[in-house]
């Protein structure tokens, strides 16, 4: 897969961001049969087709709508169908039967694409002044929460695959630098006052806000994410049979689902292989470990004796780094292995679990109406993630992004730093 | 939707027979978009390329495996996915699992076919003698396979479609006949001895093996099935909440699941609607009432102080008639209503309840080897149907047929007619 | 335990077998702790509590309410509490929960059977002219209605028990006569007509009736039930790991519940163990095998290249025997090893398996009111066993009882005798 | 219900407290029937013959076994069943199962505790010089535990008894003050940096070390706890149908359980009544609201246009109160309505949800061994509550106490305290 990053001299419009972000969706999607674009092999992944709905329902009912005069919506059932969680926008179409709508078919959505993409084009054309900055504000937002779809769609579409029996593979396989990560370093942080969270113009989702001061104590960061061969240490070392490094959430994930490895782990007479986008590969033990859980995660960080950072830890060492590692427009859909020197892999790569609950930063308020069901209604008995992955475009990304997922989910591109006390 | 039927002076050839057979499962499939033949929006249902392929797993294992010399698997993992339910015949893909394989594609799935209708063709054309008449017996248990195959994929697809908010339609509505069933009579029999089960040489399945006699009462049998109309009469009678009216299980099952009508029926502003495979149709009160349990059958009968037949005086009624009422060939998909003297709507039209669990035949023996499991291991806690319905093709129906399935089941194109004692 | 049979010359009088078997119920009960009458350890046992209760309320409800003038109920919100599954009498106290019902206590609960059977004294000492025959009925139905209940009770307490690490007894550990079976013989029957059910005057239950003609072939009945060491063979040739031999149910259950030897059966390094209500005791090998679902009689059967008997078989086989074995009287609560010559073990030792799914006799009609509940509604999904066991009275048996089950059940005392085609 | 609270001029001795926390236990149980001690009503809760034998466990495994030369176990079985979830210690009986143990009967758990009771007695007669510092340690986690399931016992036999729909009470109606609070005020608070965490040689639960500093911002503290007149407001104004006022997580419970009321609420023609351990009682206005959960108390906040203070706020404000409220030795078992000026409150009443996931302080070490299982292993996604509640005795409280729970939980005595930026 090969996808065109924007190279142009001068920033993009927001026409040519959103006719950019509506594109690679699309493209992201072409390695697809029609058959893939349906399915949904557990209630947390959507079906492709899905997605490219959803995304199209986003800027149709929170911009079209409101903003276009006259506009017409294209199908009056998809504000149900297409509709994810919004509950004050109307009823949604339960989320495990997704997979059971053959129709519209593939084709059918396209069209509603187009039909969508028209309209916003003609929008952003001639934006109406009275409302110039509410559109532009959720257009921007609507663009971000379509790049947030397309990781999904791609990590969903590595979970459907992942449970055929026939391996099948989105992609070719992909060159792989050969990188060898040298032994773990770390990087010394002095504790103190320091501010965290977004502030000034840039857009950021609410959650990022506002910007605050947190204390911090002296810690020292790993200068790189933990590998597949030092994660196969822990496992062999019984770190999946010892109760004593887990969790009791934890350890009760392990015994019910007969947890022995991350997720597209499995050990066959060759040894260990780990299906990925490019299909069924030997486990590469220089790539940094994907797909654990944060239960995992912090049984491995006991194990080894360190901790996982928190959330404001790891922003601190992030906010003066520039972005500089693998994002999705290198196209491999796979982490690649540490190379150089100091911090890296703080970026792209994989999402890196912090030891951070997902709450309200001091003083957050969420976006008004609708729009403010977004993130903060979901500030319970969810952890943050940081830096972003593979699957991440880079224009997506900031030192201030928060992600978050539960606890024991382990199928987006998440990995594993860790930290200690100074 | 036309499906041609045999219309030849001799009997079709088994080559004949067998390429008919194929054919039509894929016209039947015609006229389904792509997204839909994955479909699996329950557990008790399979994709339509499930059903597809698995047709012609039973083909590549049972015959060409073991008879065509020399012959290769398409593919070896198809035997894994595709076998469903022959624990001798090696393992077996998850069932509720089966509409996550989008792949193999459905073209993949045509090639699969086109494979192996070719090696049959070849086996069919130079059958080696040593084996002909293992061969013949199998290629024709084969195809009747195939035939009720035919009936599955369109049930299912009926399911799938009905959960669909859309309400896609199958089919575009086809001009059903619009009789006015006459006022209920009654058809009398003598009890005494009779002989029930199928002879001679004709094909028939293990299940309806031996012919033996059984003892009969006097009994009568209503001319036709009931009607919607009629049913409707119970469910505005509080037939739904009325316990005393139900079997145990069937008062838990309306309670559970919140029956208050048969699968299909819906009740909105323009009063009761019906999803067929034309698309949702306002409720035709002239046609006989489908798609219901054992439990709802029951529970009807015992509402009209009658009951249900046992197989044994259904078979003894039926022996004597011709089929001549609506199968599959008319293309209609939907039972017509009764029309005409004496005792209707035996064939075709719909499946009917009887009061008979299905159980064993005195002396019954099941198929040597792994077709032994077609039938006897699903003898217990099923209940016997009778007669064919509006999917069943005519040739594959007699008056010897017994059909299965679970007392709580309602996707099946199932009706209801009555009996009393004399 | 010892428990006093009836010795009298002269057949008791309805009000002394009412106060028989009311004090035998307590009879049962008096090896409990108070901490066991409340145990409800799965969804389908009630705690022994809820039995003394339940039978109490069966004679307030259809004998002095109706018929007793003036009679004022004990506690108002007992007919919810102590109601099992009448429907038509009124709400119930869901079933699975009444393990939490700590009040009314044992001492409660004994009050209120006292308070009824004080008024029932009353009752019976000078019956009613006008309702006699109505109160006679249905206090001989209460009477057999609380043995049945008294079979549940320890039955219910075995599976309670079984659950305690403990192992605790009920009762000491018995003498069981060390009989040793010969070797399976066969009795061998002409078909023909026959009748079976009940007719005449005595007490029968409605499912018993209407006797009618059946049509049997040339049958062979084993002389005696499965015992013990058989059935072990049956494991030793892998019974319990060859899908071949399980009816497609049967199978499911053996992977579901990783069954792998009847209830109760544990193997420790002393080899195999029964737990038995006087504890854990080694497996006596002559002894039948109990406590055998019908899945596993009939996969036993199967091996065995046997059959087991349907009900009529059984019926017209037992019909001319006098009853004489072991029941509720003998203290044991175990099933004896066989002994003697012809057929034996008929009545008392284990109810019997039939193949015979629980169906109504040609022309049943079920008691009218609230009574019809008491066995009709049952009749689906259910299967027949014949004859009567250990915990049972010897007066509650007769040829024709029907008792009934679920295939997959196990905690009733179940056992198993082979059949085959002459 | 009359607890002695401990009237010496001097501090007990540590075989004083050990004497007086076993006695009240017993206490406790008093007004229990036999057939109260093995309730189970849910998986969450544990019988209270299961906390007294549980509690000897702890002192048997923890200070006998290791430190008592010779000592013998009472029973060898006992350890699998009383070790609660020690993973570490060994294996232990299914929780969701403990109500099945109808033995060991009561009198034998007396027993059970009074043979360790005098174990340890012998040793703290006489403490080994060697060990003195463990054992004292130890002894008193001991208490402390002990303590904590006496909270337990009377929130699990509330909970066990609200199921029963004889609304049996645990003790007589008492005496509640029949206090009017005032209208809620606020206590403001300067930001800057606060220590909390426990310092110094009194006792303390590990999760509550080290002593740190943490950053706080202005804030505001309600001065009293919601009441149930005000929570009524909240859902008199559709609290429980709007989603928009719930986190996500809540709103699932909301439509999953049919939430319409905190746990115990019950409406009637006489108007909402709240089931006690006094038994159904009207709702008293002026009591604080209890029994919800933080998904509840969250709504409740954001419907009020406030929040919930964090732990760090919270601890801050209570860091110089001294405690004052109503504690188990008032005998109420109720929180009572407040009274009087100034942040009331705080301790006993009803434990205060805080915002706070309940995560590791920084720097945070469990207790070596197995007893570091004590509180570590649950650092994940539950929530603290602060403060104590009527259920709990004043001397187990203190300012940097760390109680926890999940979110939906709501059978622990919490209530509600808002709090707002300043």
């Amino acid at each position: 897969m090969h996808l065109q990053a924007h190279a142009a001299n001068e920033a993009p419009s927001l026409s040519e961001r959103f006719a950019a972000v509506r594109d690679r969706t699309l493209a992201l999607c072409a390695p697809l049969e029609i058959e893939d674009y349906g399915l949904q092999s557990s209630d947390f992944v959507s079906p492709p087709k899905w997605h490219l709905a959803h995304t199209t329902w986003f800027f149709e009912t929170f911009i079209l709508l409101p903003y276009a005069p006259g506009y017409q919506v294209f199908h009056p059932a998809y504000a149900h169908l297409f509709n994810s969680y919004y509950e004050t926008a109307g009823t949604f179409y339960p989320r495990p039967q997704r997979g059971w709508l053959s129709r519209p078919t593939v084709a059918e959505v396209k069209r509603y694409r187009a039909h969508v993409d028209a309209e916003m084009r003609n929008l952003l054309r001639q934006l109406p002044g009275a409302h110039e900055h509410d559109i532009v504000s959720r257009v921007t937002l609507g663009i971000e929460h379509e790049i947030q779809h397309q990781e999904l769609l791609l990590m969903d579409t590595h979970y459907n695959l992942a449970h055929n029996p026939l391996h099948p593979a989105y992609q070719a396989p992909v060159h792989i630098m050969g990188n060898v990560p040298g032994v773990l370093t770390w990087s010394a942080y002095r504790g103190g006052l320091s501010a965290i969270g977004h502030a000034g113009e840039g857009f950021c989702f609410d959650n990022e806000r506002p910007r605050h001061q947190v204390l911090l104590r002296d810690f020292r960061l790993a200068n790189r994410l933990i590998t597949n061969g030092e994660y196969l240490d822990f496992i062999t070392d019984g770190g999946y049979q010892r109760a004593e490094l887990w969790l009791s959430d934890g350890w009760q994930q392990v015994k019910a689902r007969n947890w022995n490895a991350p997720l597209y782990w499995q050990q066959d007479a060759d040894g260990w292989q780990r299906f990925t986008l490019s299909g069924l590969q030997p486990l590469d033990l220089h790539q940094p470990v994907a797909n654990l859980s944060y239960l995992e995660a912090d049984a491995y960080a006991r194990w080894a004796g360190k901790r996982l950072p928190t959330e404001a830890e790891w922003e601190h060492a992030a906010a003066s780094l520039a972005l500089s590692d693998s994002f999705l427009e290198s196209g491999t859909l796979q982490a690649q292995a540490a190379t150089g020197q100091g911090l890296t892999q703080m970026f792209g790569e994989l999402w890196q679990w912090t030891q951070s609950p997902y709450t309200a930063y001091p003083g957050f308020h969420p976006l008004p109406g609708t729009l403010g069901e977004y993130n903060g209604k979901f500030m319970s008995d969810q952890w943050v993630l940081r830096g972003g992955s593979c699957l991440t475009p880079e224009a997506h990304l900031r030192a201030t992004y928060r992600n978050f997922f539960r606890a024991a989910d382990r199928w987006m591109y998440s990995g594993l730093r860790l930290a200690e006390d100074a």
